[in-house]
């Protein structure tokens, strides 16, 4: 039996069928068709096809589906997806109509990719494991028991709107001092470009020739390695935020494993180092979860959405 | 079958016996033995023993006992009780030296005080719940699966050490912003003492005659509900705190009910208005958990305890 799992980004539309042991045996993209979000369902179907070109009919399992943004309870239909386009669509249903053999499932990217993670990355063997995903937002996904938790009342996790610093800055969600606030790739690039404007003598300047739409999270990490203090003061708050993310987590669920992924993560033992330093001192158990890159990179939502099938039978 | 629960408090213990529905069927009480918490093991069985006058060998199923404080992983030992004088202290294998024929099993007060509402209280039916205790600290225990949570690794949880105010106060845990700086109910009197003191013509003063020790939460509610301005003010801030740590649960968890237990818990509306209020603009989704009152107050940790060996079986 194959799985087909689809993680649908806002710019383009990764396909992968799965055979029983998540090898991945084909794949598929397509540019997402912007601003027609309703064509989604329709190419979706057409990626299957080519996926499973060959295929014996019923050999396909199970369709699942990655969308970056939330989700209803009864996950059928996409609440929100702002890069997307998707506002109270329903998509599962949508798409379901095109595949009369093999259940449709959805479900969150984060989410989707702590799942990936569990079966073929950084959650191996884990029973409890938290992935944090460094972006544009915070986005996250929690593994308990074996299992991606899809929260107490089917409403998912957002661990980038909890809240890490209530006398600090307003998120995008309205809420003053979410994680995401602090803890974003986005966030560090932000105070970069804060403390540039404050300081002009600093390498941040030098660099961008004054033009702030050069910093994102990769520059300020640059600019921290090559020892500008500016970008080492705006790095430090940032890995002093990520540590507190990181240590609730460790006080609330005490996990095995927290796995940090995104563009930032690459930055290494740059970013690793003071973050398991930091939050072994805001930890209140001496032995704590591992701090740990996550592996799967681009394609962990893709296999994410291809095992869905298989969790929910759990 | 009979089961015995023990709150092992730092002014006295209480002991419950307890039938196979969970219903009291007799009570023991005794002083702690202050700065002798090496007798506890003793006192315990003595207090066993009246409990169990006239039951059949072997009807004792499990002694379980709740002490406020911080167990190692494997639940034997209490690394630190700071109220009852226990430092890494072996209180289950102490305790079972003196039960050949009942195991004996060990927890935290709050966790256990969270089990009890489980089965007896504001979390039955739940499968996801969270309890809050408001007191000089800010205890907590979760319910996932409809078990007792101990942790992914076993370290149990510490809801109050959780980061909610990055560039808040310092924790007595030496944490800055930790939820029990701001949610505890010793928080509202601190903050209530330095209102006081900087405005010396509220209805606070004039009620303590000057005398800041006078200060406590339930005087600080006392002062807010008479409309002094400077008490309003600080409860204000302490249901903006209240609300964003239980957000914050809601985004990770989402589960179906959170409890706030504790002396605070009683002022009712006064409280529960404004925190599910604010609660309710922190949460990422429309539909949430309810927030009550918990049920069970003092006995919770005895019931709870007296639940431990059937909760560890499922």
């Amino acid at each position: 039996m194959f799985n087909a799992g689809f993680d649908i980004g806002g710019s383009h539309i990764a396909g992968g069928l799965y055979d029983a042991r998540c090898n991945l045996v084909r794949r598929v993209d397509e540019p997402f068709p912007q601003g027609r979000p309703e064509e989604v369902p329709a190419l979706v179907a057409r990626m299957a096809g080519e996926l499973c070109e060959g295929l014996a009919r019923g050999a396909l399992e199970s369709v699942g589906l990655a969308v970056p943004g939330s989700i209803d309870r009864a996950r059928e239909r996409v609440i929100n997806a702002y890069n997307l386009g998707f506002h109270d669509f329903p998509l599962r249903a949508r798409v379901q109509e095109r595949f009369p053999d093999a259940p449709v499932l959805l479900g969150n990217d984060a989410d989707l990719a702590a799942l990936a993670e569990l079966h073929a990355g950084a959650f191996i063997g884990a029973q409890c494991a938290v992935l944090l995903t460094l972006g544009t937002g915070l986005g996250g996904g929690i593994i308990i028991n074996g299992r991606l938790w899809r929260g107490g009342m089917g409403n998912g996790c957002e661990i980038g709107h909890t809240i890490l610093d209530m006398s600090g800055e307003i998120c995008t969600c309205g809420v003053r001092g979410c994680a995401e606030t602090r803890c974003a790739a986005s966030a560090l690039a932000r105070e970069a470009r804060a403390a540039a404007r404050a300081r002009p003598g600093t390498l941040i300047n030098e660099r961008t020739g004054g033009d702030p739409e050069k910093i994102d999270a990769k520059f300020v990490v640059d600019c921290a390695r090559a020892g500008d203090a500016a970008a080492l003061f705006v790095f430090d708050r940032y890995t002093d935020a990520l540590s507190s993310a990181a240590a609730s987590l460790i006080n609330t669920l005490d996990p095995e494993v927290i796995a940090l992924g995104g563009g930032l993560s690459g930055a290494g033992e740059f970013l690793f180092a003071p973050v398991r330093e930091k939050t072994r001192k805001k930890s209140f158990y001496r032995e704590h979860a591992r701090i740990v890159p996550a592996v799967l990179g681009n394609d962990a939502g893709m296999l994410g959405a291809a095992l869905l099938y298989d969790d929910d039978k759990k």
